[in-house]
């Protein structure tokens, strides 16, 4: 009965993530099929990156973007639907791409949420967890030798010119806080007397902004700058949020660190890419900053596109993402929503129409090109109250002033990527994975809808507390950006982190920094990260350059980048799929990790024969 | 009792330290002649800095060495006295200089030895140094928001421009391992077939060297250099030594890491010059590395001088030390050495020949005064079995293979720097501090003798093990300098480090290196250290700033340079002696230790008013 959980478990993951053309591993649908007696073939869909831009190519060049279909988009339930036309709208004939069906994810999710509360199957989690611990001790006892080895014999290449990825870092707080500090000061004596503000209608210099704030960059450091996370903010997410305001003023937030204000987002823009080009010159780090679409507003994506192309930020060391603070309940008390489904509305409905009509949408088409997922953000430990189901309010009809649950918000999400998503496959364009933060607080149901719905996710912490799903990501291979510097600050102790005990399990974790500007103190946040992590948890090199190799494949990178950093056969599962020569993880390794995970995944089929 | 026990026992302190031109502080002085019913009058005696080089000035100038006074040295019971000539030696009638005397040092000694295994007086400390802990995070709740407000009130200075010295690190050890790889690659880039090494006779170029090896340098990585400290080293201290071998290859140590080679340590002398330029460049970062004296040979000091001036291996940012292995068992069984009075007399006659006629060594005496203390280094764990007394053999006696005691040698370092440093001194030549390695593992015996001779110790783990002395290091503020990093890679992990407890007591601890190469990550391993303490201990700036301003204390950096770096009355002790302006450490947190010192001091006096 426990494997037939896992396997249906598993099997709902599988559905959910080929819909929506996001990733689901080789081996466990290998697993699945032999198990319902079927023949495995290779599935030829799954996600579409965009692939690099090449040499004397523009990143910005919206020569060939296709033409219009006419097609008209209007949202129902939550949930963009595409029609032919406004006629075909009106007969309620939809155009033929998958639709999520709500009653569906619904069975599903209950069934799953009866599945990681039963006895028999936290046991049989717990025990299998466990078992992985101390195999890998084992692993590591009989082979940690071999493996150095290995790697000692593997010329040219080492932990620091393998590829690492950030995989979960925002935007504005990407640089470290002493290139803000140093930013802010430079911008005071070239643009001192630039006009920079608009304080509600009256027009402010530099000079005259900073003033109004009763300072001197010159005199400005770090510590008035006040940006880095303290002790004061462990366990307080809302005093971490003001830390995004330096000197605690929101004027300087809104100058240098948002992409709307008087002078464009200009500042925003130069610091962003001088952080891209400090990447370029480190060569071997990529990340993937997240800007936010909140909602509010149907002109946002415009807006936002505009300052991309305008200040041509790219970077080829950078991919970017869109992530989507859960704030509605903020927006509603001001009465800049009716209800749920507008703030839906004003997320998805420019990218489809943008991905219809690409050539009406230019900035944003060629913006969406360097798009390569969403994410869902915002404090988890603030409770909603609300349960999903059914029987939930439709978004169109969610006008209580109260936020919609985590769940809701992944639901939607998901629903509306899945339709886009299809869409612009049909249309050869790029398609987004669902990268929600899920599991840094709150309860554990937020990691069930990730499991349904994410191709992978940041933080995970709370998989401490649910042996069935921490079990199921490891099955399932999903992959975890975590950022144990910045759980430090804000939610559980360096020695404490899950990071070392997953990576030993064998779950697909990868290192990430989250916000440098807030917990870093180095030129190289990233490689702070590993530092702190090798020296804590006394990581081998092995260990560090299986990270780094998990982080490239968790991200957004096309596959031409991949196969040039981890090798031709990336795609593989399992010791064929490794590429010393580039990952400089050893071949022993990532053979006892396949043989691991097939053992586990046998067992489920195992179980099944009997029945 | 207890009160008259600590009382005598800083008396012993200020008295050897006084002695030998080291450093006792204001404080506790004021309070021992108030116990003694004496008045106070401020010593003018103490080590003697090297002013910094001006600007246009030769560091390497020998033009204004002092004459030649025609004295005569010889080593008697292990220490060298000097005489007027030959003859004065021949009646036995020294110079008029303070000899120690080794019946006072180990009445002493036998003191302190009683002393820190009392009952009452290891109750007393132990609750003391509990109180101060427990006050410090009283402290804290009441003052950090404070502290914080004065720190960000003080214009222009922040963690970052404060001074910083990486006050133990081993010049062999000093880059980090990507650094000496590139050096390496790079030198076989410019080098190839140049005569570099000198196997036995046969003279090899720097291809046949590599070819010798089985190497290409292009393939060199990290993980084949094989230096970086790994799980492998935990409790290994000899396993550890072997990393100073890159590719386990002592040729490529003795061609790159050694003064001494067929290239006359050129490389050597290259790659630390690289590492100066990185501290200038980084102009608030400086360093004190160690280099090597053996006392296997009377001419090792004339070599390195002569590699010193050579190679100009000079930077502003860099204070020089020299390190005394504790390996005369291992010259002796290979017959290099007669006994140990040999291994001092190597050590100590030519500094002594050099301070009295330093026109006949002029590249020495140049190299004297970069030269700012000894250092005594070795694993401490080894046991010796050897009791340090009166009745020990003298330094000439001691011809068995086996190693003295760490006791023995600390005392005749101590004996020898102390009668050197009072020749100097009345030359106007510039003073050695006795720093050594001490409390790393071992006995606290080792802390016991550095506590009457060493102006400050490196490690200071064992401190941990004996309140009494952890309580004495405290009231005399003995500096502690700390290396976390490396002590997690050989001694004790990270989280268990004593340098957070030490510091909330107030013991005088700075952060420290050790030996970048083998322990950290990044391109700026002092900055490292600092990062990852600050996120495992959860410092704040103010206590990061604090251990800063410790480091420029504790250093050998010159009046006029800890003037610039700290402020003008940086010698006053208390708030007086913080220029906020310049360290960023509040006034509130430095007002707070004096009060708490003065306290414990005090209590000591009333104790000893009733008798």
């Amino acid at each position: 009965v426990v494997c037939r959980g896992l396997y249906r478990a598993l099997s709902i993951r599988e559905k959910h993530m080929q819909r929506s053309l996001q990733r689901f591993p080789k081996t466990p649908s290998q697993y699945l099929r032999a198990i319902e007696g079927e023949p495995w073939k290779p599935s030829d869909i799954g996600p579409v990156f965009t692939p690099p831009v090449k040499d004397g190519q523009d990143p910005f060049d919206s020569g060939d973007l296709p033409e219009d279909l006419g097609y008209h988009v209007q949202m129902k339930d939550g949930v963009v639907y595409v029609y032919a036309d406004k006629a075909a709208a009106a007969r309620n004939e939809p155009k033929d791409l998958p639709y999520p069906s709500l009653e569906h994810f619904v069975d599903d999710m209950n069934f799953l949420l009866v599945l990681i509360a039963q006895g028999p199957v936290k046991t049989y989690a717990h025990r299998r967890l466990r078992f992985l611990s101390s195999k890998f001790q084992v692993h590591e006892m009989l082979n940690e030798m071999e493996e150095l080895k290995e790697l000692k014999s593997n010329p040219h290449r080492d932990f620091y010119n393998c590829r690492k990825v950030d995989t979960h870092i925002h935007a504005a707080a990407c640089m470290n806080q002493k290139h803000l500090l140093r930013f802010i000061k430079k911008s005071y004596r070239v643009d001192a007397d630039r006009v920079v503000y608009d304080a509600k209608g009256t027009q402010l210099t530099l000079k005259q902004l900073f003033q109004q704030l009763n300072l001197h960059p010159y005199d400005l450091t770090v510590d008035s700058l006040d940006v880095h996370a303290g002790r004061q903010t462990f366990q307080r997410f809302d005093k971490f949020n003001d830390k995004y305001n330096p000197v605690g003023a929101s004027e300087l937030r809104d100058l240098y660190l948002k992409t709307e204000n008087a002078i464009n987002g200009e500042y925003f823009a130069t610091i962003i890419k001088e952080v891209g080009s400090d990447l370029e010159d480190a060569k071997y780090q990529h990340t993937e900053p997240r800007l936010s679409i909140y909602g509010r507003s149907p002109a946002e994506w415009a807006k936002l596109a505009k300052w991309f192309n305008t200040h041509r930020v790219y970077s080829p060391n950078m991919k970017w993402m869109i992530q989507v603070p859960r704030i509605y309940d903020v927006f509603r008390s001001k009465d800049f929503l009716p209800h749920f489904g507008k703030m839906l509305e004003n997320i998805f409905v420019p990218v489809f129409e943008a991905t219809i009509n690409p050539q009406a949408h230019k900035e944003l088409s060629v913006f969406l090109r360097h798009i390569t997922g969403f994410d869902s953000v915002d404090d988890e430990s603030k409770h909603s109250g609300h349960m999903f189901s059914t029987k939930s309010p439709k978004p169109e009809e969610w006008s209580s002033p109260k936020n919609p649950s985590y769940t809701y918000y992944i639901y939607y999400m998901y629903a509306n990527i899945l339709v886009l998503n299809n869409l612009r496959r049909q249309r050869g364009m790029n398609t987004f994975l669902f990268r929600p933060h899920c599991g840094e607080a709150g309860a554990i149901t937020h990691l069930l809808a990730a499991f349904m719905t994410a191709d992978n996710i940041s933080h995970g912490l709370n998989l401490k507390k649910t042996p069935v799903l921490q079990y199921l990501y490891f099955l399932a291979q999903i992959p975890i950006a975590m950022s144990p510097l910045s759980n430090n600050s804000l939610f559980l102790e360096y020695a404490k982190n899950p990071l070392l005990d997953f990576h030993q399990k064998g779950l697909m974790v990868s290192l990430s920094t989250d916000d440098p500007m807030q917990f870093h103190y180095t030129k190289e946040p990233l490689m702070e990260e590993y530092a702190i992590a090798a020296q804590v948890f006394k990581l081998s090199t092995c260990d560090m350059c299986e990270i780094a190799r998990n982080s490239v494949l968790q991200c957004g990178l096309s596959h031409e980048e991949k196969v040039k950093f981890l090798g031709e056969n990336y795609r593989e599962e399992g010791p064929e799929g490794n590429d010393i020569r580039k990952t400089n993880v050893a071949q022993i390794r990532v053979a006892y990790r396949y043989e691991t995970w097939c053992y586990e995944l046998n067992l489920i089929a195992e179980g099944l024969k009997n029945e």
